[in-house]
């Protein structure tokens, strides 16, 4: 029997001026730049970015994102963002997210979240079933 | 006993150029601006926007969001986000939202929503008992 | 001889929460959408928007663009972006904008700026002369 | 007589997805963000970043910005922003800004632009001296 191994990664980010609002802290929309950012550190990793998706004759839009502010992020902040892959076994690709605030010795979880993606064809319709692509994936990363 | 009336509004919306990912499809970061615009309206509309929340000496940042997408939104598509506010006993503002895409006589629901927004005092201290202003809008409202 | 008509329309805006920055005016980098949007609603009046231009085989980008900043605008605050199209020989589409806040019976100038947009064909390729549609379209609005 | 030297700096950036735009190219309000990025790159490299310019009593809003577009950005691709401060004798920041497509051997000339900012005080009033900590940094930079 094959354990399900944990697939994550983490990315470091220094708060924009953009990215903050008229309150002095990061717009809670900016979130979204956070969460894609780290998407996108993970598919380059892991070998599951949008292009190679879209390689393999997919889009994957996100069909759920959930997002949970526990802490203020100020403009010059250092931040990290984790994400984790969620194993799952239906045509869903699934992340959980945490942000931490780092302050030295001490960070504080400053929020979490998640996305649900699913497969799309090029003419845009849904698919029902795991693509070939996607289970070899999950085979060759543990995660099946 | 006072009934709890529904207080809701909406905000017609045509999908902009910039809104739009390089799937030709709305990209999920906007559906943030969506929301914020119908929280806008609404405020404008029953006298709860930001800046009589900023007069009254609170910030009301949000806390937590949340976003299912059902159907895709294009370039061009005319769309109607419905906000409805939801009463609750807490010092918090809670909406759920609808954004239906417009097709003549058949309009089809492209996503649903959340937020929670809580009260921060200008020191950024959370509030955990309804601001004064709050209550007296909630009264005034029938949703108390 | 033709008389070159000048064709110009104006978009009323309301600042959002979005927009502003954490000096509490509208960051800069909104005022791309502000002139986007005027485009929009040019193209829509004099039949020139994305839509048509796609349709008739052509991508129209930006090459060219420039803002000057005069007045801040605040959350909250009301404005009119007046877009003016200026006649051209080349094959180029060239606008210019003038953002007015709106103070009641007194106006203020808070920005300008110009864009310019040329032709490419579905590769991708540039287009060096005129596309015929916009030969066309110039003849039928006065400013060829 | 004091020789001006030439400050500059260069941020690599990645294309993200949330930049590009339904013809999959890099959305020209993007570039905004670049030259946004590298001035605070070239702030903290020599110390006339917001943050300072805040802490000495001043902001520095942007009053003129320009942009061309040579070439496209494509999602994915890597390219290198050069930022270079333009000494000038009145109370303004200047920069110019060059934007390369790296393409392993040969790179190309994707976007050049400019900024100008100038000092504002803590009322919103414009500076027209140049403040002293500017002066400063001048003569430290050995650009006055």
């Amino acid at each position: 029997m094959q354990s399900k191994g944990q697939l994550k990664t983490s990315n470091n980010i220094s708060i924009r001026f953009s990215e903050v609002d008229s309150m002095n802290i990061v717009w809670h929309g900016s979130y979204v730049l956070y969460f894609e950012d780290a998407r996108e550190i993970f598919g380059k990793q892991y070998g599951l970015d949008y292009l190679t998706i879209f390689a393999n004759g997919y889009y994957a839009p996100l069909v759920d994102m959930q997002f949970s502010f526990k802490h203020t992020l100020n403009y010059g902040d250092q931040a990290r963002v984790d994400i984790t892959y969620v194993p799952c076994q239906s045509a869903k690709i699934l992340f959980e997210y945490e942000i931490w605030l780092l302050k030295g010795s001490e960070n504080i979880l400053a929020a979490t979240g998640s996305t649900t993606q699913v497969f799309l064809d090029k003419e845009y319709g849904l698919v029902l079933y795991s693509p070939d692509f996607y289970t070899d994936w999950k085979k060759k990363n543990g995660v099946l």
